[in-house]
């Protein structure tokens, strides 16, 4: 049961596809108009909070404060309120259970018990909003509920299931090549090698770099020999730059964001000043979507959106402000407050909350200030590409994802988390992620395995890799400057080709529960709350997670275990993948076990009365022999085996079920 | 067995105690002297490295690369290579267990598996230094051996034991009272509150702020009165100021550390210019020390000293060169890289390598770069402190503690594991740590409970207050501009009182313990890897620690957690101390548990055939009673009670036994 609340004179998102009228007074909570929005809602000592999507700290959401505020954060602390997305749905489950989605594209603060325990309040600072308030039975009824409200979650063509190297810093082909070369030499299976902005001619959005890529169409051809995709990054900003096209046409036809007086506003980002497409425009969107075709047209599959939030890393008005306060600071005896204040300036010149109330966006004839409507910019340059990606080839599907988010998106694309850091911590808020993600739409998820900023580990690499078997998006990314860590960077790199194997296996039934979930408005990841929610102790770990309908998992997230503790909810059967490429099954009672994992084994449970199937391990996904698996899992089981051919959107094509003996 | 192997001409850390013969060539591993010292050892796969004292990650060392480097860094995430102190000595065990102690007074880098995973590489820029090797049949045996090397480790008064609050940010005499005020209005018990950098007039050390504190020693009585006692800081930093006469004797003799050219050299911190008291110069750390007086006579009985790495915001050297890179900024059209490196500049002002390099130390007719002895500064500020104190009055103990150190300062005083942050992480690391510090011969120690640096949480303060009840430092400290997080601050504070309370109903226990592992050169934290070495399980669980020789404890460390699941190595007793003030009690098998703990509830572990006192509440520690506490354990078991007047330097003067029917 879903009510709409319509408060003042919202900005249409178009995150909701279902037409509900809008009702009086929720019968949850206590609304106040006074002072811009608040919703406040006392909760009982045992109500959990879920949802969030993208943000900081556990599944279950009390006891902090989150800021919606889309937001370029690598080093997201665990004090820190904002990440790069902005999902404003939650679900509060106790004794009454409900959830919430206030569509409203500014900054919305959810104040989970942070200031007192037990009040929530969501607060926003206009009243132009709709608030959603669903009713259902549990926590995953409404969550589904909320699913069918927003519409169908983006699907990927089969290949985006396979393992993909990246590193920014790729700059020649040759850079191209040895990572091809190094996985092959070690039969590691890959995929996808991801480009950075170094590919660009000078971080210029669909230019190639003439030096290194003057022919890159064969390029692109060389690379599919070796049945390698490559995925080019888009950046947000059109860099300034006299005869370069996409900057002249957004110039001539006013598709770049403006200032206040009607200039087109200017950001620094990789090209230095830049101008940023004003994609809540309905015609800057489709010029801006169909320049995607440049490189479709070269053979390219598959894009990722980055810098979308969108990042500013300054701007001429920072700059002269900076120059002026400089300018003061030489001619004294500068105090420790004087030193302080120079040094914040310049450390919160980048993403700085003014600039993003210097431009504005032209919709549907009217000027909208930025920061009223912030957190749909990714959202809208993701639709972007999607609307111009479905106009060259409607029954294809393309690759993309995106940094920056807003409910609505997950119908375009994926999400990657964003930056993050070579932290275990990062491992494990990877891990507590993917369900609230999946809670609000997006399916195509996964972090910058290996962690992006900071040095990893070969032992860090290998856990977070374990992990990323069982996300459907699995890539190694790292930050120029920090140590490499693509698999062949590190001793005995053939323990990594077990492990890699695994995702390989596995994919056949990784993108069947995929496909289901996304078919079905389902879930793909789910906290065991989910599944056992009269297990007291299942109901609170959020460091092992259900994959589709069959599987549970328990990642190793620590540095120097040789294994974990696992809490089984029921019965289960382990399967242990061994560094030899065999696999040790047995069964576990209920109950608390202590599991070793070796770095390169990968271990799951088959929960009781199911099995799964596993295939041999292939090069590539297009190489995957969905016809000769084994079933592991309980006898007399079945399991329905979702297939279609990976490429179009012809979807149920193959499926079939799979019987046990 | 301890052998010492000298190089080069070492600088005399005074860190052992023990005349040793230098020997030739170690056993274990491989020495060269090429480039600098470097200690190059093969692990086994199975090998623990231990020690490192206050260093960042786990118990077991290995995996990461550790910096001997002592430095102010607040937001050590974990890549964070260096802290506030430089602790190096560690323990190899495996197969073959063999301690290390890098005598060496400059930066020394641990890689202990970093680079390569099965490489413990030990690496110091020079090679003039004294390594000491110790054989041993276990860890633990290691360690005790070391402590002998190393000498008795610092014992405070017994109301040191006692609960504290601190906050940067108190400045007024009512700011005191009402932190009494509060704690007593909730008869939560208090002993100590700490008096930050606000008391000083001017940050003055050994100053009171004229406005503030005109008559101190009538304040100091009037809390005593309260049985309060009040804990000033003194800083590092010597304010340059006419006629200070601290700056002026300290100029006048050439006390303070000087530059090149034998001018004083000039770092900026809380008083702006100041110079640092050359305390590695023995007349000098004379001079230091005897200004402790000035508070002492006015009825203070204890001290941290603080800003002894030294940290340094920034020198009028660093000043001069910003000044000129702005100039330049200023003049041109800067790029992205010449944005960031301003903001670089000015990041890195504080704490700058190349202010290490500008300023010399002079010991016994000799100069030295500050640099080369980098690691001694905080060392030596706590050892004037405490020669300073025992000129006073030999035969009392004063409390005292540091944020910098070196092993070898343990006899001096304890440490504060310096600033942290509001983070569940953190309070992680703060019980990952205390085993690590008393390897290293720290005993009283503990972190900033609730978090130094970010806003706390109600939850995260009484989970970090409930591991902080079995560290000898009990304090809640926190920074300006954060959210005030006295228990006072938050809801229900009166569930705060039962926590607190049981810090107090512990401290026979806990006091005892302490002092046995003192006189015994013994650990008072223990990991279970060196009472459980057989049990693998337990080997490498780092989120419980024994805590004397009767009990274990397994904090609860996780947001939302309604309590954890604990491993017990053999059967034990369980203790929770409820809510109302009862005690729970309950025999839990060997094995795996679902243990519930209330927000403000404690649990214990009493080891198998054991049994321990507690007390009733207290509201300080003078007026706990010990004449008629109740043994809780097995029965017919014994417990051997340490006591003492907790003033004095006569040790165990009212032991006895204690027997349970």
């Amino acid at each position: 049961m879903i009510k709409k609340y319509t408060y003042g004179t919202p900005f249409e998102t178009e995150a909701v596809v279902v037409d509900i009228k809008a009702e009086s007074t929720p019968e949850y909570g206590t609304v106040s108009c006074e002072n811009g929005f608040c919703f406040e809602y006392q909760m009982e000592k045992q109500d959990t909070v879920f949802g969030l999507g993208e943000s900081n700290r556990g599944i279950n959401k009390r006891g902090y404060l989150y800021i919606s505020n889309c937001t370029d954060d690598p080093e997201h602390m665990e004090h820190k309120v904002s990440l790069y997305g902005a999902h404003n749905f939650i679900v509060v489950s106790g004794k009454k259970s409900f959830g919430l989605f206030v569509d409203y594209p500014a900054t919305v603060c959810f104040d989970i018990g942070y200031t007192h325990s037990d009040i929530l309040k969501i607060t926003c600072d206009d009243d132009n909003l709709n608030l959603y308030v669903i009713e259902g039975e549990s926590a995953y009824v409404i969550v589904k509920q909320f699913r069918r409200l927003i519409g169908k979650s983006y699907i990927p063509p089969k290949f985006a299931f396979g393992y993909a190297q990246s590193r920014w810093g790729y700059v020649t082909k040759e850079d191209y090549r040895e990572v091809v070369r190094e996985y092959q030499k070690y039969h590691i299976p890959l995929d996808m090698i991801y480009m950075d902005i170094d590919y660009m001619q000078d971080f210029k959005d669909f230019t190639l770099n003439q030096q290194n890529f003057n022919d890159f169409t064969e390029f692109v051809k060389e690379m599919k020999q070796n049945h390698i995709r490559l995925i080019p990054i888009i950046d947000a900003g059109v860099k300034i730059e006299k005869g370069y096209s996409v900057y002249e046409e957004g110039v001539k036809n006013n598709y770049f964001c403006k200032r206040e007086d009607g200039s087109d506003f200017v950001g620094a980002v990789w090209p230095n000043d830049t101008h940023f497409p004003d994609v809540l425009n309905k015609e800057a969107r489709k010029w801006f979507g169909s320049h995607y075709k440049v490189l479709t047209e070269q053979g390219i599959e598959g894009f990722w959106n980055d810098m979308n939030e969108p990042a500013i890393f300054y701007t001429p008005e920072g700059i002269q402000k900076l120059k002026g306060n400089m300018k003061e600071f030489i001619d004294k005896e500068p105090t420790k407050e004087d030193v302080w204040a120079m040094r914040d300036e310049l450390r919160y010149l980048s993403n700085n909350p003014s600039d993003y109330k210097i431009f504005y966006h032209h919709v549907d004839g009217k000027k909208i200030r930025h920061d009223k409507v912030h957190n749909l910019y990714g959202y809208n340059m993701t639709r972007a590409a999607a609307e111009g990606l479905e106009e060259i080839e409607n029954h294809k599907r393309y690759l993309l994802f995106s940094r920056s988010s807003y409910i609505g998106m997950h119908r375009y694309g994926g999400i990657w988390t964003g930056d993050n850091m070579s932290w275990w911590s990062h491992l494990l808020l990877n891990i507590k992620m993917m369900p609230s993600l999946n809670m609000c739409g997006f399916l195509y998820v996964g972090a910058d395995l290996g962690g992006f900023g900071a040095d990893t580990t070969r032992e860090l690499l290998f856990r977070w890799l374990a992990f990323g078997i069982f996300t459907p998006l699995m890539r190694n990314h790292s930050a120029g400057g920090t140590r490499r860590q693509e698999c062949y960077q590190f001793e005995r790199t053939e323990e990594f080709k077990n492990l890699i194997d695994v995702r390989y296996r596995l994919i056949p039934y990784l993108y069947s529960e995929y496909m289901k979930a996304a078919l079905q408005d389902d879930m793909y990841f789910k906290p065991l709350a989910f599944v056992y929610p009269e297990d007291e102790i299942a109901r609170e770990i959020e460091d092992q997670l259900l994959i589709g309908n069959e599987i549970m998992i328990a990642p190793v997230y620590t540095q120097n275990a040789k294994g974990r503790c696992v809490y089984l909810p029921e019965q289960m059967m382990m399967l242990k993948f061994l560094g030899n490429g065999t696999i040790a099954v047995d069964t576990l009672e209920k109950g608390y076990h202590y599991v070793n994992v070796d770095l390169n084994e990968v271990v799951l449970f088959v929960r009781k009365g199911c099995c799964i199937p596993v295939a041999e391990a292939a090069e590539c996904v297009e190489k995957i022999n969905t016809k000769n698996m084994v079933l592991y899992g309980y006898s007399e089981s079945e399991y329905f085996l979702y297939e279609d051919d990976g490429v179009t959107k012809e979807y149920q094509k193959d499926c079939k079920v799979l019987k046990k003996g």
